[in-house]
């Protein structure tokens, strides 16, 4: 393992010491806790997400005026306690409300659940959104996992949010933002956890795995190495009977970079997508390629779509001020 | 080799089809040219930067309202041809001009400097700067090579620009930018161009190699792996006799991965230099963190330090509507 860290056990503390030091005009720290939150709360919903630390920019480069009003950061894929979700919350509340935006996983969920039963034992108003856009593969007694199309809830979420969308408007639009979005991966390479040393799994210099999620999860098919348009093809072929879509639907489509596959691959994948889409007739409205929801140093990338609606494009198109966007 | 692509040699073509369809709305790719260019050109002096791609989100990533004009994108790694300078500067000039910002190697800048003669004839007043921002390393015949502080030039002279300034005052301040901007990199593994197939150069699991250019060009040390706090007191050991800073001096930060180098080490990094810029008692009044300028697949960052003005701070903090920044 070759990595620019200090101590592994350090890193999380450091990352988020870096980050809030950085960007210290728009976010900071809670002392002693893993949370980044906007330096200024306007009078809205709060917006709260977070998990595991290793999916850089998410979830913390994702708080600042139209996304998210705090993140919670767990250690390296591992969920944040109840209790500092529970903090967060507590930060976040401005009389409004607060909507938490968890991916499924067991931990996160259990443990983002638990912190809404503490807040709302303070008389705190906390709605929840979970996102499980990964439809590659369902895992046993927890379902779909949510990726990279968690960042387009955030982005929906935080203009509505901003422009006075209620804690009950923003739980109803977020429950249609996951339906309307569907994400598949797919990774050249496993990830390495600092704390751990050695990639999560091995791929041989010819293979590729479709559908591995954003912690090295197994995916759907291991197959030989494959062009950018293959690999297309592939994952438009799954989502094609998922979206059971029309010509002349309107979709949006995310291009997100696992962690090691550089922005020229990425752009060369969105190339094929943009034109296997048009093929479908559909129109795509809305486009984004980069790293948003990384898995560490994993090579590979995932492409989310979304159904749009007039309302969701014009949300998604909004100005925001984070770093991550 | 692994990566996602089709065809090596239509890597080009594609990414840039990729961008141009993905941001559309902002940008657009001159009709059988390698140069991406701004939807709407407002009247103001333009602004021109360019060079080999693997680099990306530079130079095209730069291109909208407050940076750059055009994009002038050459194959991996190699300059792009006077010509294609050339109908860039056509272009982009409305009348006031054209200023050229030319990363300072050998290839860049006799293809920039032929196409600005090329424009002259034609009666379009063109003026260039050059950056040579790497300070780990001086190559015979050449002089000290352009990196990642290329992107605050971009940025500076972007700002300074849209707020009407001459040709000539631009080539003055950017010359001071590029005066008061210094960088020095580490790279943990070579690049891969994908037309080779294979890394530039390869470093052992527990080597690392300070200075090392953006096209992997040699640097100044090959020593053993050290923790992130060690690599920033080495290059920082080497800016202060560059710079010769006095307490209570204003600097701006910028950490930039190389490609293959997750966020959250870049953060963990920033921490520890922020720490010792403090330590010297710099104020740090500009900082971000990201990447900026890439060498394809490279595992590592670069540091560029930029001492500031007050004029220089405030064209840094302006807001665009770019893709990279």
């Amino acid at each position: 393992m070759k990595k620019i860290i200090n101590q592994p056990d350090q890193l999380l503390d450091e990352m988020l010491q870096g980050l809030s030091l950085a960007y210290s005009d728009k976010i900071e720290r809670l002392p002693d806790l893993d949370v980044i939150i906007r330096k200024d709360l306007p009078k809205q919903v709060g917006l709260i997400s977070g998990g595991g630390s290793g999916h850089e920019p998410a979830h913390a480069g994702f708080v600042g005026d139209g996304m998210l009003t705090a993140a919670v950061c767990g250690q390296v894929f591992t969920s944040p306690t109840a209790n500092q979700v529970y903090e967060a919350i507590k930060a976040a509340d401005t009389g409004e409300g607060v909507l938490l935006i968890i991916k499924n996983y067991s931990g996160d969920v259990m443990n983002f659940e638990f912190a809404m039963e503490m807040a709302e034992m303070d008389g705190i108003q906390v709605g929840k959104v979970i996102v499980d856009d990964d439809i590659s593969i369902e895992e046993a007694g927890q379902g779909r996992r949510g990726v990279a199309g968690t960042i387009l809830v955030h982005k929906v979420l935080g203009a509505a949010a901003r422009s006075g969308a209620t804690l009950e408007e923003l739980v109803t639009l977020g429950e249609e933002v996951v339906q309307r979005t569907k994400t598949i991966g797919v990774a050249l390479s496993g990830a390495t956890v600092p704390e751990v040393g050695h990639p999560g799994f091995t791929l041989e210099e010819d293979e590729l795995e479709f559908g591995v999620g954003i912690h090295g999860e197994q995916g759907y098919s291991r197959e030989a190495m494959q062009s950018s348009l293959d690999i297309a093809k592939e994952i438009i072929g799954k989502m094609k009977p998922a979206f059971e879509w029309n010509k002349g639907d309107e979709y949006g489509v995310l291009v997100n970079g696992m962690g090691s596959t550089p922005l020229m691959e990425q752009l060369v994948f969105y190339n094929d997508v943009h034109h296997l889409l048009t093929d479908e007739e559909l129109t795509l409205s809305f486009s984004k390629v980069g790293e948003y929801m990384t898995a560490i140093d994993m090579q590979g990338l995932s492409l989310t779509l979304i159904q749009l609606t007039p309302e969701i494009t014009a949300y998604l198109k909004e100005d925001v001020d984070v770093i991550g966007w």
